[in-house]
């Protein structure tokens, strides 16, 4: 198959399960039910939940057993997503062109479908009917990337010191628990789905290079939209030159630990996706 | 053991395991982490964790086993408080006696630290070792309470209605999701960790007759503080009178229920103390 032939259809089947878990209710719930529908449902990368199928296929599992994990993760970004957005955090009124879910809802309904999403991430993790072990394994992994020591923590840090970081290994510390956690979860929970658990580690250095390296992009990204901003990133730190050689590195890891998999070749050719290199 | 022992012993055991499950952090996330502690560690009545302790203790269980499950439930109502306060809600700024949350930590850091008490929610549940089925039929439970269909569901409903329910079948059906599915779980859970999942249903008849009753008598206090709120309440409509009238019935349901069960004199003592005809 093409690349971005499976891409697309990664995409494609990942969205048509999240309009599944979380279908339109026409209950009295049905507005919160609309507001989490709402950002769950627009249009995104889908980066996390392609990750776990996709390493749940090149450990020789079925992706269709991965689906429930893959859109918890999916879930759990976009409540953090909702969340961040709020006028108490970076207060942001757009989001990929669509008004964000506080400008639509309300901010009463954005805190309660951040709220919502990540309860329902743990709702569809748990349907999945895999062994009870396996799921358990699953959904330990998924609660500790969303939590203190993963995603809530980096977002903590970065609050708390303004994006201010002092160095380098802080930043790196900070970006490895706010947007690195959830893509390790991302490639871990591929392999636990296909029963694979000791191809975890190599699924690791796969996923920490390909999401420090997205990271990377993100912030050079960021440099050429917003020069006035006074955040610490690495490019600010490290000169733009130097944050283009680590990407190539960070690919190159990312590379070599996918070559570890058979018929790694999509694993490949999205760590350069990924970092910005289309092929 | 007398009843205020005993339920003075649970308030200690549980303070006790809140604060093993989520000690304080010497990292960068120390911030987030002790603005949940703030919260979570407050002085409270812990009727949820309690009842799923004597739930389990009641089917034979050792409530040790079940203090995971017991101190995640109260971990998820901490939450939605945090979250209830914020100006964007409920806009409280002292809950029993102490500022809340974002009054002490600021908004940003009050529905992280919300967020961040969900996640620990489950993973505090996740680190039960009883076996994994069991486990699983516990973390679906706690995840059907919390969610749409439960309290967050509840909570969606009051607010989009703006607490003016239009009769007293809506209005419990609210509070069913809201303040109900919480206590249900709480009873659940302790027969689940008990491994007694055949006594659930009778565990439901308690905790539904006294998670009602308790929110009856939390009305009737309201009214007294509160004459100018034009909130739709059971007395509201119903008169104090029929509400008192209905306290005494669902406790006696709620005694009733606790019968089915063998030493069930404590709880048969809670149900008349929850709907404040302290013995």
């Amino acid at each position: 198959m093409e690349h971005r032939t499976r891409l697309d259809a990664y995409v494609r089947e990942i969205e048509q399960a999240l309009n599944t878990y979380l279908p339109a209710l026409d209950t009295a719930q049905a507005y919160v039910q609309e507001a989490m529908r709402y950002s769950l449902l627009s249009p995104g990368k889908r980066i996390r939940p392609m990750l776990t199928l996709e390493f749940c296929r090149v450990c020789g599992g079925d992706t269709a057993a991965a689906m429930p994990f893959a859109c918890a993760l999916e879930m759990v970004h976009c409540y953090s997503l909702i969340h961040d957005d709020l006028p108490c955090m970076d207060d942001d009124a757009m989001r990929r062109g669509r008004p964000t879910n506080h400008v639509v809802y309300g901010e009463d309904f954005a805190v309660l479908s951040g709220d919502g999403l990540q309860t329902a991430a743990f709702e569809t993790a748990l349907t999945s009917t895999l062994p009870a072990d396996t799921v358990l394994a699953a959904v330990r992994e998924l609660a500790g990337a969303a939590g203190v020591y993963g995603m809530l923590g980096g977002q903590a840090v970065d609050i708390r010191t303004d994006g201010k970081l002092p160095n380098a290994d802080a930043l790196l510390e900070m970006y490895a628990m706010k947007t690195g956690a959830l893509i390790r979860a991302a490639g871990r929970l591929g392999c636990i789905a296909a029963g694979a658990m000791e191809r975890t580690c190599a699924a690791d250095r796969y996923t920490q290079a390909v999401g420090l390296a997205f990271q990377l992009r993100d912030d050079l990204l960021d440099l050429d939209r917003d020069a006035e901003d006074a955040r610490t990133t690495y490019p600010a730190l490290m000169g733009i030159a130097a944050t283009r050689v680590r990407i190539d590195e960070l690919t190159g890891q990312a590379i070599a630990a996918a070559r570890e998999f058979r018929d790694a070749d999509f694993l490949v050719w999205l760590a350069q996706y990924l970092a910005g290199r289309e092929l």
